[in-house]
């Protein structure tokens, strides 16, 4: 089979203003250009959607540069090298690299990571054995310098990150772990992996919910929701008590700033300490987490799931929907 | 001189809501007891004024116990043994003792710390040599994890622990010291003790000032004061900035919690770290604290002030000024 002469891939049609829609994309076909010294061609497989690419839509100066308009997203993808011109990378070759939302990409083999696809299919790299896997070992052992015999409360406990950082407490010695998500069937999934206690967010108050999980209080809370989550645990938190604020995905489609904790003067009398993390932060800490994660897997003593779309045109709904909360564990999109 | 039979005492008559008056304080005559065995009898020379005096005013559970309606307060206070019947202190020496707000003290002799009235009079060990001085030492070295060329902006500058951050600061390296205060005059004072830049935050809004002061940012926010303060920091931090939440002035009289800021957000991506203080935790740091702050005084690179309050009678009301900013440098009152 010759090689592919165009690609499809979905380009910012305009800034969304609040929550984004459909019309904010567009679906385009691209020629392919021909492969220079050092570069491979790949027939993505599944790629990415995240809830931090919210904040590269938007026109502000941030850890990342925003995207443009008129031009493709990008993000992370797993894929086949179905073209090779690097030494380093052979067709048939599976990897991960960056330049998702599109069909096929065309990069230089040094920007592509080759993945092992015997311990887990390749879309693992998007999730478990990824960049979600990394936040959550990262931003639970690092940034909450967590300690076994803490209890430990994460929100969007049925998400990528959250359900990993909960199973990684327990599995690490946690003597309590609760999760928030926003369905029955989401508590009930986090039952199954092995959360202590779960509830929905929506079917009261939080801090009513939390202080109820948690009578003796949490150690560490693992935010990636921020809003009441956050002022519930900033409540429920111990003496030096820890928060790894991670996400405040409650807050990414606001069009006007939202009141932060009204009970953040708590840190002083407690002595907390809340971190801000970025998983690029903690490249060093791959390794580690490499191998505790291939360990866990394939003692099956963890468990992840994946929400899976089929279609690049289906990429932006699948990344609408993370803010509706349809997915439970990753959002895979299946090219 | 014959030992008094009686003293005066500061009790709290009843609990202020929202901003405290005098009305919530009365004076009380009450007897001496005869000293038991181990107990000294302290002639309180000066006594402290601090405003996380005003949480113990409330009825709420926090890391230290209310106040109770009736009973005398108590706070850092310095004197000099005038009765002993204990073999480690002996009668003329200088204590320092947590049983202020009255003009004479008993307490057993382990509970009180024998002061160095050479390198300083007795009062400064209510500040720049005792808990405030503690307070902006570890608070900024530690808490804050200064780092030689950081750039650090404290708030409350001209208070008894904001005067010495900025000083310490500067002293350790800093590239920058910003403060803000309260008044024309206290601008002036943090200038001529070194401060690079400094503020008053009446002026206009904290954002536009602090921004102007710091055109390249800052590494380090020192909070006294919390509100639009915090928010400021929050936008002007670097990447990996660090906050030292010691004290939310602006906030303690609050009936109702104020909204927090509402850019933590901003945590996330700048990767900030944000440390709870209480001086409490740093006991461990005190002979480092001595050693250095003592070697700063005697080479006269340090200066601090204080707002001197004469009368038991008149602590009510030089507790009540902390919150109008009154005071410069360290409020005390001589007994």
């Amino acid at each position: 089979m010759p090689n592919p002469q165009t690609t499809r891939q979905i380009v910012l049609d305009a800034r969304p203003n609040g929550t984004p829609t459909t019309s904010n994309f567009r679906v385009e076909s691209t020629p392919l250009p021909h492969l220079s010294a050092g570069e491979i061609l790949v027939a993505n497989e599944a790629m990415s959607v995240d809830p931090y690419m919210r904040g590269r839509m938007n026109d502000t100066k941030s850890y990342m540069p925003p995207f443009q308009v008129g031009q493709p997203l990008d993000g992370a993808a797993v894929g086949e090298v179905i073209a090779s011109n690097s030494d380093d990378v052979a067709v048939g070759s599976h990897v991960l690299h960056g330049l998702g939302w599109r069909e096929h990409s065309v990069l230089n083999a040094a920007k592509a990571q080759i993945v092992d696809t015997t311990l887990a299919p390749a879309s693992a790299h998007l999730g478990v054995l990824g960049m979600p896997g990394l936040t959550a070992y990262a931003g639970l052992m690092k940034a909450g310098e967590f300690r076994a015999g803490d209890a430990v409360f994460v929100s969007g406990a049925a998400g990528a990150v959250g359900s990993l950082v909960g199973q990684i407490a327990k599995l690490s010695g946690a003597s309590l772990v609760i999760g928030s998500a926003g369905s029955a069937e989401k508590v009930d999934y986090l039952k199954e992996i092995g959360f202590d206690a779960a509830f929905n967010y929506k079917d009261g108050p939080v801090v009513e919910q939390l202080t109820k999980a948690a009578l003796e209080g949490i150690d560490v809370y693992f935010d990636n929701v921020g809003g009441d989550h956050l002022e519930a645990a900033l409540s429920a938190l111990t003496v030096h008590g820890r928060v790894t604020l991670c996400g405040m995905i409650s807050q990414y489609n606001d069009t006007e700033p939202a009141p932060g904790p009204r009970n953040l003067g708590l840190a002083i009398g407690k002595r907390l300490r809340l971190h801000g993390l970025l998983v690029g932060d903690y490249a060093d800490v791959q390794p580690e987490f490499v191998a505790k994660m291939a360990g866990w897997l394939q003692a099956d003593e963890i468990s992840y799931r994946e929400t899976v779309v089929d279609g690049l045109t289906e990429a932006p709904q699948a990344f609408i929907d993370l803010f509706n909360g349809t997915n439970t564990g990753k959002m895979v999109v299946r090219l």
